[in-house]
């Protein structure tokens, strides 16, 4: 029997992911963290396709992330740099403008207390170390240490084990691995990606243009844009 | 010019961080996390303490540590072992029975990402593997492993170190660095470690107990009892 917690922002990574992880394990719970995302839409979304999948869903709070955010740019306006607005094509989930660095290591930490509470093996997030080179916890090594991190100071029983299905892929090896999940299509046809919170997407943005690339490249249609 | 971000609970290890921290760097900032604390008394004597040693003070929101502990509870209540009451002897900080694994890792990650932000190159925390050795995210080895991790996963410049002065001393030692610091004394005299929030303290539970055993050890008067 074994169980595991998937990170699911609701987006096309981590609904591939969910799907992946009710191929590969026994019991699956999804969580979803509300950190200051600009868009409830995308919650929403989590919520549902959670449900889709049939698997209980928690909504955990992290305010910290946007506080820091906020504090810096207080601290210091104008040395902050603009990241994660609409015309920024490296930050993939509509952050607001005071992005704080790091913040997988935050996600995945309360994925895998969670786990601990729980008593599940496995973590599973939507990291990929190709579409989104420039983010360093994004990458196979910030994971393994994060991971050996938990091992020494979570005490959990059974050792949490991070599992990243998509990290060597590219955006159409996952919609081709989507596409051999059953169900999974019809899930990501009510995902949001776009940094606009639209649905199907503004089709204009970069998350939206990243989108529909990696569709076009698997050859296989959008089911949002049925 | 070096600049540190002091993890600070308003608690005697915290303080005593911080006055050490005053010493060794040119640039302190304390910050204080939220995370549903049973007593507001000690985010308000953390604010006051702060203030007392002249420095900037930061109070994050981290929710997602008592809604994980609730969640487990509702889950399963009865396999949740009681933790963190004022009877129980191994739990420092007056956490609620719903207690999750791993808490320094996240308070941690909170300061050293405050610290990315600001461009502050050191992490202060006043973890201690003498007196709490059951607490396996207060050992070195999970520190060492959490700063290696922020080094990857955090990409800040300069690269964050974590700095635990107290890590290998018992609390009469704390006490007795105290009384090297200037003005550190004066600052316990406010500062709140009873499990009931009370101050100068109850008297009666563990952590009372702990913190009188380490001044009178130290042959030093607990001031906050002057």
């Amino acid at each position: 029997m074994s169980k595991a917690v998937v990170l699911f922002s609701g987006g096309q990574d981590s609904v591939t992911c969910l799907w992946w992880a009710k191929m590969v394990h026994d019991d699956v719970h999804a969580v979803t963290i509300e950190y200051g995302q600009r868009h409830h839409a995308e919650i929403a979304a989590a919520e549902k396709i959670a449900a889709m999948a049939g698997v209980p869903w928690s909504l955990f709070q992290f305010n910290a992330l946007k506080e820091i955010g906020d504090s810096a740019l207080l601290n210091k306006d104008e040395e902050i740099k603009l990241q994660g607005g609409r015309h920024d094509p490296e930050t993939p989930q509509g952050l607001p403008t005071s992005f704080v660095p790091g913040r997988n290591i935050f996600f995945l930490g309360i994925a895998a207390a969670y786990a601990a509470k729980i008593e599940a093996e496995y973590v599973v997030g939507g990291m990929c170390d190709t579409d989104y080179s420039g983010y360093p916890d994004c990458r196979l090594d910030t994971i393994q240490s994060l991971e050996h991190t938990f091992k020494l100071g979570l005490g959990a029983t059974p050792e949490i084990k991070l599992e990243t299905p998509l990290m060597r892929k590219t955006k159409a090896e996952t919609v081709a691995l989507a596409a051999r999940l059953p169900g999974c299509l019809d899930a990501l046809a009510h995902s949001i990606t776009c940094y606009n919170g639209e649905h199907p997407g503004c089709g204009t943005c970069p998350s939206c243009e990243l989108r529909a690339k990696g569709f076009e490249e698997a050859g296989i249609p959008d089911p949002a844009r049925r």
